[in-house]
């Protein structure tokens, strides 16, 4: 067999602490975890990538530990000037992680790619495994909703994802993966969905040309963690999102979503009513604890990951 | 007579204290404050006003105290993590200033002028009196010193103003006054020169094409209130910088300096001695206690200011 090389495709908060799970015991050049970029979007100037950031400060281990994104005892002194000039005030960036959409703008408006500019940020954090925007081209999110078409953060954090989504239009299809992350899939042993919101954070990478058509090619199994826990979203609209596209809000749903690809899926013990169904999709099923609350959930449920990937791979 | 309207030229901290001991005797229409840009520089991606921000933030009451430049009770948060990515931390940007640079480079990217922005940013902070950007172009300061050719900041932060310099190159030979600059001087019914570094805070303004005729040709009176006091400056490199250029360090020099343009300085009553030299080059003089460390002082100053150009006005 050769070394293990797996491929994990994450959004925000939930799939970083699947990162942090999986970089426990995957040595750099065996992990590359590939982000979402389609809730990126320009905020006071800046070129704002959260779910870069959110895996970046997660792998650093400076993450804000009560909400799994931002940084560790960051402060507001920006946003509340901001709020006395009456700007925009709807999206939190924190003073510590203002420095790091200045650097990153600064890079970008210099020609840079986003591809670069996160690998000298990630590098000066000491993150040792590769993190890799899914595309290095604008590959915006958009919701059409009850209240109109909405960007991603319109939808997401400024009405905080009350609007009732009737489709998702998804940038990445007019975008191009970065050469970097197609040489990942290529070199892929095993993918990983993280357990992120299917719609909007996996389907985007899965939206850009070529990944699709490379994963139906590769002889590496594609696997999922479930973000569902008994009918709840850990996290997030994923749940709400789905009953309104009129899904199953299950991890058969999720199975169900990803049908096409999924050879496995993890589900948490209280759902393993679901497995016979899912299964009955030619999808495997193992049942654990997936709820990840610390560093030993993590680095537990990681490490089940690898030994099934190792069952599975031939 | 008509209703007076003073135009100020000043640079930074000097420069702000008499802007507002004018501020407190003069409705908004009766004083134009004309700023110094040729400090402006990019710095983490951001458009950088230094004086601009100085004097909007003395007049709205909001200036860090000690300093006399930033924010009031600002922190730098956003600078240690610079510091962490190893990005540039010699300038000390501070959170709730970061505010003010992020907006006003969100605002010169979307094509607003330079004047436009500061008009709103100083709205929003309750300043009255019209704060003017000198141009809407850039209009950089270099300084050739011992240590080659360095921009601005380079020289007066970065390097402390150590070097020596030899030469000042002013951009703003090649930049236009702005129409509202313009504007400004023809209805000006007297001058000031603000208590600022002759050479790197007024000059650039006066170096614009257009002031020294309009001045010339206008019959404002043109007065000026020392920026040194007994051989010394008051703050930063006006002392150092005359006597490398050759200039009398006192307010003699600074009163040669002007010359030209000069009808009157207002120096310190410690040196009082200089002003029968002075009257001497056709300059009048009187002397006051010019440091400025409380309001009153910049109140009083300001009052006798005024009483000294009604006195000259026919």
């Amino acid at each position: 067999m050769t070394d293990p090389h797996v491929v994990l495709l994450v959004g925000g908060v939930g799939g970083a602490k699947l990162a942090v799970g999986l970089a426990a015991h995957l040595p750099p050049e065996g992990l590359t975890i590939v982000v979402n970029t389609g809730d990126d979007f320009e905020h006071w100037g800046l070129h704002v990538s959260p779910d870069l950031d959110t895996v970046m400060y997660n792998l650093a281990g400076v993450a804000n530990p009560e909400m799994g994104w931002g940084l560790a005892g960051d402060t507001l002194e920006a946003l509340g000037m901001m709020t006395r000039y009456a700007g925009p005030s709807w999206f939190r960036l924190g003073d510590r992680d203002l420095a790091t959409n200045l650097l990153r703008t600064a890079a970008l408006r210099r020609g840079e790619t986003l591809t670069a500019v996160t690998r000298t940020l990630s590098a000066a954090l000491g993150v040792a495994h590769p993190i890799l925007p899914m595309s290095d081209q604008p590959a915006p999110t958009v919701l059409d909703t009850d209240q109109g078409p909405l960007a991603f953060q319109e939808y997401f954090v400024r009405e905080r994802w009350q609007p009732v989504v009737r489709a998702i239009r998804l940038g990445g299809v007019e975008a191009a993966p970065s050469p970097q992350v197609m040489a990942a899939f290529e070199q892929a042993t095993a993918v990983v969905l993280g357990p992120s919101n299917p719609y909007l954070s996996i389907d985007p990478i899965l939206a850009l040309p070529g990944i699709r058509s490379q994963l139906a090619s590769s002889g590496a199994p594609c696997l999922a963690v479930s973000p569902i826990i008994g009918g709840q979203a850990v996290k997030g609209p994923a749940a709400k999102l789905m009953a309104e596209l009129g899904q199953d809000v299950s991890s058969f749903g999720v199975a169900e979503h990803y049908e096409d690809i999924l050879k496995g899926i993890i589900l948490d013990d209280v759902d393993q009513d679901e497995c016979p169904s899912i299964e009955a999709l030619g999808i495997r099923t193992i049942s654990r604890p997936i709820l990840m609350n610390t560093p030993a959930d993590k680095a537990r449920l990681g490490r089940e990951m690898l030994e099934w990937i190792q069952e599975l791979t031939p």
